[in-house]
């Protein structure tokens, strides 16, 4: 039998729209708006009724970019499926695409099981994947087309990290191929690790070896120059791109430049490059470590080149990259050598509430929050109009919001599993109040609802960006 | 009493979305959308039901820029608001803006009333004004407030036409700060008007009076100099910028540049510019002359750009700057002499569907022609929600489209008032069956059945694209 | 019967060459050049020998810009053409290009007359003249052929002053057209003078009347604007154009854009723009006034992008755009209204010395600086290789300079007829020791022995740049 | 004793300076010139005297990229350093650069050597050597410093033949910051080649094997990449680069836009690229193995960008890279198998021809062929003025050229060892009449008067352009 919900008197804030209207929901979908305070929706009759007044009705957030219980370094990020879903639904993240990952060596297939096998039966809310390629070779170009057919229709080069995901340029070009003809889509880590190896080495060796060098030796010009890299080789492949954690200025610039040439070439930010910077990297006894993460932070002034882009599309999707490492027994791994500390920051609670706030901060628009938080990267991903959005058919993934809460973010009250916070104080206006996922309350005025096991695989459809 | 409708079936098509769902309209509004088959949907009682099964549903076209019944080199346009609005009706649009229009030494309330005079009884769908300002001066730069206020919110500046709308550097930067003053929104006619009557007045000298010589006259760079000089004056005033009628590539180049530094600059193609050339204005017999217009037509390889224009967002409105003139007696005035030639385009009837056959020929998708053609120009100019979507709450401003059929646009079919199709003999696939505007049908099943007087003046808020 | 002279043991500087080479001049022209040392060289007999030894042997330098005794704002330069020509000697400049000016109703062989009869008789070294078109139509257009056949073979026009020496884009156009027809050069004031003149009138009314608010009126934008303008009626009028006084990086890059393009599009800088700033135009007690120039100084982050325009060639040639007026008396005329400060610096003194210093500084290198301040403007207004160079048959206009003089620019040291200099209190190394023009001695090592009336008009060739 | 010679009554052209005068020469070296009629050169006295009337006297030319008796591909270049000399002789080149080679896993020192031993005893003309490094690596990093003192002075690395002459990014970065370190100057051969060895896989294995594929798969875009690439390496490096054998208008488009930013980046064209096309590459009967190179010829449109880029000096150098291949035995490796022709062309002795009729059919003036072909290559590798130009001092390497000459290219005719000619039938005005090297006739009035043997090795200094 059926479940009925009502979510009356809230403004629902889609990636076009702004509408005071009641949202109907029924076995996990949404399936009526009417104007609020209309015959039709007074009529309504539901198990349920959520009183959204003075609050926004919005589409639950699309993370797009997580790495939960990601090995690097010797380590795993600290956040499990478990622990990392039930803090994303605490920051307003309905779904989240994660990445599973091959291992040289090894098939894509023993890579997506194992990934399938970490996060059944643990998430508090949807997830899907993405996989990565470390190992392009005749055999794994193979496979890529039935992970497209098995809803897995994104695939993850890195142009940096050698020996370990990297993969050259003539893999690059072949696995750009293959998406071309099978309707994947290339996600690329664009920076120049060959190069940036070289200055790393020598960092080291002149006993450069704090944090900050990470963000020194990553540099600006070679982030950019993977990023023109990979769209030339895009182009000669046929194959759109989709560049993510894009940080530096210069980086934006070439994305921006294909875009104006018409070729099917995305990028997404970061938060952490939104509103940090290597002022942070910087910070004494080591705190730096807190924060290097690759792409690296950068200077100040790149922050509103970022969001300039995300006002003109040249940026399209803002996801989280979230993978926390602890600082202690984590991070620590690096002392003495930056190079060893795990790359990788804790966001996927904070991203709903730093993107509103940046609305308020005068830097995006109300809608064109959602549209790169939810509607963008469910497009991107083959998630539309299931995910991403609130209308008639979609999944009733829905988070009612107030505006107006203040409160501080702080280890001390998020719930990812992580023992620091990189906005530790920082204070933001607007705030999840309660959270549905298909229809289920998994946040109930602030009060966790879910369990591990509700959230399921989404198989994807292929990218919905370019039709 | 409230009269409702409910539209059943159809595969409801906004900027953003694609649903299969009804739609519950009541009193002229939307009140609801709930997916089609839905236990809700299917209880749904109406006065009138409409059967959309294998039709779109979709919002009513938003026409910014026509010029009916305009005084023009000794003559008028030949369509009045009665036929052109009915026209428009026909062709699945259902809000138009027009262009009141100063006279030099006269007041903008003077104008402004006379179009009222004009309009007002005789439309057959919503109409809105924009105003253009002939005579910037201390006097009429007070009045834009006033305007903005009556819901004028836009103002029309051209840097052609000396001695007739032409208004100085001088006076377009006074315009453009009031306009950042009080909101309101500049249009801009680009083109070098000073430097095209030298051209002119050389042509014509040197024999060269045949309609293809206005296409050479009026040069690209001399569109896309002033395009660059509009920008670079709504900078110094701190205003926002909208070129009207952007045709050549290069003037298109100047937008997308400033865009791309995040400066609020927008522009508008017309479909001629998209479907039409330079080929037809070398047509022999003075059959050019049907394709007089300014900016003017320009070579084949233009439209290209302008499409990637269209896709890429440097160009976010499509609009008809219709303004038909009679071949016979009309633009037979030229004979002998282009510059003589009235100048202007019918169109208002042909947009809807010239650009749902770009969404088959695959230059635009579905949900772009949408927004290009009713989103967009609504936002631009202050109307959304109200119009150019479908979501509970807006107008009932619905258009039924049937996506297979096929007509040929043809002067013997058009309900324009005018001796000629500019795309006389033109297939296209894509029809309007039935059109409501505000609940009321105005076009049912091909049939005409609103009235002159049903369509009312629509106040304005200040452009929406920018927040 | 003939003159012979010697120069032994320097380093011949031109502005490709640097040898040790002795010179022979013999009736005021270059015979001979020899390596030093040689039994060639050794063997010379001559009625003069300079010892160079440790010197540089230059050309003498071309200002292709100056304005002695121009009528401006009520007022006159205050140097005529004997002053004026008597500290350019001074200053290692043996040729200047004076603008003479035609009146609006006048026509150019009256104002043409007029220099000449200024400058007759008058100067200690050679001059020619542009001619500034104020009143462009048919007559004058047509005296522009006869112009360039009596060898004053470039036209200034101004986009700044309207209703003194303001052409719209019509006579702008027009000028251009003729000048390709008839071989001339366009040289342009690109400054939107029409908007300028609106944001003068707001600045006055709003009490905003001191020297530092003709540099914030006179926008960067508004140079760059019209620069841009200049350009594309350029290329209607398939017209080379060199655009005068360039002092905004904005402006620098419309330049440099064009000539990518690979357009006849050339651009001149002054010292002013390169060693001053805003900074100088804000120093109170209205000193800043002293710094009224237009184009007006920018913001000191303008000039490491004209250094490198010199050095990418995007700009050609430095010149002074000398036009002094007295602090006591003319300056004084715009207290309490910066629009009434006459517009001009002194600067023909202090050219060769100022970029000898930027070769020290590292801005460019030795044989640079004779190229923008010698041999490039020669060749730009055909004065090459009479003048420009040292080779066998030109000119001997030469110089003699010591790299290591170090001395300070000052107005108790200068020989310009002003009452101030621009570059107080400047310390520079390199000082000009002795001066030939056409083989005469006009500075004996440091004693000034020429005469008035010395400087003979020099008919030009059309632009040598081109070809 | 010394040997005098004087050229007398010829147009001396070089980079500069266009002027009537004659030459004396002195023990291998110009010590004079004087105006042509005067009586100091009417004086002269002479062992030799060279009548130039109606002829050039132009710098002898400067070819900076040669390969003689290269290893490639299991052969040799089919001219040794004594054919292929006396061929430049006969052309006008008085100076080769060629290039050592580093061998992988042996020494720099090993590989000059080797080439030292080729050419010793055995040239017409003047010498110097560029060096290969095929294993950057600490040990070769080393000797750079060492070559660099002795007057090897420039690198060249290769983004393209993995496993061959290939370095990777890591090892650009590294050559580059040492050559930041010596003055040394980095060349680089720009294609991503390991993305086009999976190009020609696939093309291979698709049965494209015809010559015409090899310019196919070396894609444009593929050398505009790594052109942009080894930009941003020598940025990070802060190094200067010149890119060699510059193809592509993308390619160029990222050199201008570099130097545009003032970065000391230069680049070269070759002969083929301005005079050859795709379409030489598609001849029939294997035909177009003639014309396989790399970078490869390219569609003719790109020639005008070429032509356009070396006026407006975003190419600064035209050399041949001359590597001649005969058609029978050599070129015929690669019949069934494009890969395995060859690559290279035969042309130092075309190269002044070539760009004399460029002069003539408008492309380039001729100061700027002079510019190109000898004083830009002598300056950028260390030579100048010895070589390049004519002045005291200089070495009197000196070409009599008659630019009026008529004469049909052709295997017939030429000197090369080669069984084919890349421009056989090809027309061309200007010819070669006589040859100086170091005031030694080599070529005289068009008969060889060298002698292997006569040409030296020239130690370079580091590159000049940058000062």
């Amino acid at each position: 039998m059926s479940s009925r919900t009502v979510i009356r008197g809230g403004l629902v804030v889609t990636a076009t729209d702004e509408l005071t209207a009641d949202v109907l929901i029924e076995d996990g979908r949404v399936v009526a708006l009417a104007a609020h305070g209309s015959a039709y929706a007074e009529g309504w009759t539901a198990d349920t009724v959520i009183d959204a007044t003075g609050h926004y009705v919005i589409p639950g957030g699309v993370d797009a970019h997580t790495h939960m219980e990601l090995p690097f370094g010797g380590t795993f990020a600290s956040d499990t499926f478990e622990t990392g879903t039930r803090a994303a639904a605490w920051g307003g993240t309905t779904t989240i695409v994660d990445f599973a990952v091959q291992s040289v060596g090894r098939s894509l297939r023993e890579g997506l099981d194992a990934w399938h096998a970490k996060a059944s039966g643990r998430c508090a809310i949807d997830y899907a994947f993405h996989m990565i390629l470390s190992d392009v070779n005749e055999s794994s170009l193979k496979e890529m087309d039935l992970l497209v057919s098995e809803g897995v229709t994104s695939f993850k080069l890195f142009m940096a990290y050698p020996g370990v995901f990297y993969s050259d340029d003539g893999q690059i070009l072949r696995a750009m191929q293959r998406s071309a003809g099978n309707g994947g889509l290339i996600m690329m880590h664009a920076e120049n690790g060959i190069a940036i190896d070289v200055l790393v080495e020598q960092a080291l060796a002149a006993g450069r070896t704090d944090p900050r060098h990470h963000g020194e030796v990553r540099k600006v010009l070679l982030e950019a120059e993977a990023t023109h890299r990979a769209v030339q080789l895009a182009r000669v492949a046929g194959a759109p791109l989709y560049v993510v954690h894009v940080s530096a200025r210069e980086a934006l610039a070439e994305l921006a430049a294909a875009r104006d040439q018409g070729l099917p070439v995305f990028g997404e930010t970061c938060p952490q490059y939104l509103f940090l910077s290597t002022d942070n990297l910087a910070e004494p006894d080591f705190e730096g470590a807190k924060y290097v993460c690759s792409t690296p932070l950068r200077p100040r002034d790149h922050q509103e080149a970022l969001w300039r882009g995300l006002r003109t599309d040249d940026l399209q999707v803002v996801s989280t990259d979230h993978c926390p490492f602890c600082f202690q027994g984590q991070k620590e791994l690096g002392r003495g050598d930056f190079s060893k500390i795990p790359n990788g920051l804790p966001g996927v609670e904070n991203r709903m509430d730093l993107l509103h706030q940046a609305v308020l901060d005068g830097h995006i628009t109300r809608r064109r929050w959602i549209e790169i938080a939810c509607a963008a990267p469910a497009r991107m991903f083959g998630l539309y109009p299931k995910k991403g959005t609130i209308a008639p058919g979609a999944d009733a993934d829905i988070v009612i919001y107030d505006p107006n809460a203040r409160h501080t973010l702080s280890v001390a009250t998020q719930h990812m599993n992580v023992d620091y916070s990189a906005y530790e104080g920082r204070s933001v206006t607007g705030q999840v109040v309660t959270v549905l996922s298909r229809g289920e309350t998994v946040i109930d005025r602030r009060r966790f609802t879910g369990r591990a096991g509700h959230g399921r695989f989404v198989p994807r459809e292929t990218c919905q960006h370019l039709t």
